[in-house]
């Protein structure tokens, strides 16, 4: 149970943490900052919980959650002059939130006793939405959707861990083996260059 | 009851359609195509069903909703290279979903016993909520607030359909007729140009 | 209560309004206003009631509130010519509504038995989020993280409510406090060119 709420924190801090340096590269106030640091944090656990009917949602009764995020608010604002050095951060901070909020989305999903699916629907939903939202907040295309594999690196380790659970019948084993493999989905895309396939013709080469 | 299931699944299939045409006309990856997909057709009944408070909502109980959507977005992506010929289905596509999720939504506010003038905002918001998600997703000004006669429809269906229900006291009936101008006023802002009243001053006549 | 009610009515009257104007703005045709203002003014009152689990949310079940939602936006039609003249009045009007809305959400958090700094956070999310989603839907970064000190003046003004209830034990003048406050901090912010810090380096200036 610890180790549960330890690498749920984990997560949150990854996901309040690319928040709060998205805000600040796009050089808003401290208060904008804050919000957007919040929204990034506690958006994905926020639909999750919303589409499946499990209220209050999550945060408005963890006060540990909220001191956390506000934490890593704090600092990251002192250590706003790295900024330059965050991009490479990010990705590791995407990463981490990514695989830890599509598992305990899976997670909350069988305990209502959701069809396999849903429950991966669920998890993607989790993992991408508090990026999302950063994104449309900021006012771009989101991440999601541009660069890297990100949504699809969710959705093969929803997938990996309903196999693994399949075969192993054990929650944990299968939480780590799918755990590992959206890590590894996003190391090889980003380090080996992975693609999705193209589904465009050729006459937009540039993209 | 099996014909209302079957009408409600020509509505999820008809703006998974657009929703799905949309992010290939952006260009996104397969999976940034899939969610918008899947966030376009059900976006509109999420927001319907949170607002009433009927929880889980509709699609996370629903795996023929899910398995019609993934089926969708798969012919979508088949048939890619046709993408110039879609902007004329498109139309036709989301006229269907608008009147479809229109009148489902005012259904089920008359089962939860909301006032007609609830209802009807609740089928509009429902009609015209997936639509805007994937445009705002798309980073663009939602559609609904540009072209051709959109909410307006919805609203006018859902107008006819209080008062074809309080002359007829017939559900179906009042369905159909209400059905059946959403797709007219649809049809008829199309083709034969009609516009809503400007409210703005001539000084900018190109809009 | 009718005291309540009343100053409730004021603070959807000047999101309505401030939506209204926003959408005209844009050049939105009548119904792409009406969406706009109805979401800038129940927008925020929704995200509450859905964070704190009390469904239906309110308005569904407030005809009065509808109805003076659709009255004002019927209002801001008609005084369109004017339009040059709103943006002093808009700046009341987020005002008004900012306060009215942050009082309302802590008073409703505590009826839910939520932390204070869970009340503080959901009166700015209930402050902020309607104009956040109008600003959204219209395409634009968010008002709320570049103009003035708007989200700020929220937290401020919960803190203040706190410390004011600790030290009265009573709700209505520490309400009263607290509306003072925010209003004050807006205002100064405004006349007096209030400032937060700057958290950013000197190399950009002009920001």
């Amino acid at each position: 149970m610890k180790l549960i709420l330890i690498i749920e924190l984990l997560g949150v801090i990854s996901f309040a943490f690319s928040g709060a340096v998205s805000a600040m590269q796009k050089r808003l106030d401290v208060f904008g900052v804050l919000i957007i640091t919040f929204i990034t944090a506690v958006g994905g656990g926020t639909i999750r919980d919303v589409l499946i009917g499990s209220f209050p949602v999550e945060w408005i009764l963890d006060l540990n959650l909220i001191i956390t995020i506000l934490a890593t608010y704090i600092i990251a604002l002192f250590f706003h002059h790295y900024l330059h050095a965050y991009s490479k951060i990010i990705f590791w901070m995407d990463t981490i939130g990514l695989t830890v909020f599509t598992l305990v989305a899976i997670t909350k999903g069988l305990q209502f006793h959701l069809h396999p699916i849903v429950c991966i629907a669920l998890g993607t939903v989790t993992g991408c939405f508090g990026g999302i939202m950063r994104d449309v907040l900021l006012n771009e295309i989101p991440y999601v959707f541009r660069k890297d594999i990100y949504a699809s690196a969710s959705i093969a380790g929803g997938i990996i861990y309903f196999i693994s659970a399949w075969i192993t019948s054990n929650h944990n084993v299968s939480s780590f083996i799918a755990g590992g493999a959206i890590i590894l989905i996003r190391v090889g895309a980003k380090f080996l260059n992975w693609r999705l396939p193209l589904i465009y013709t050729k006459d937009n080469p540039e993209e």
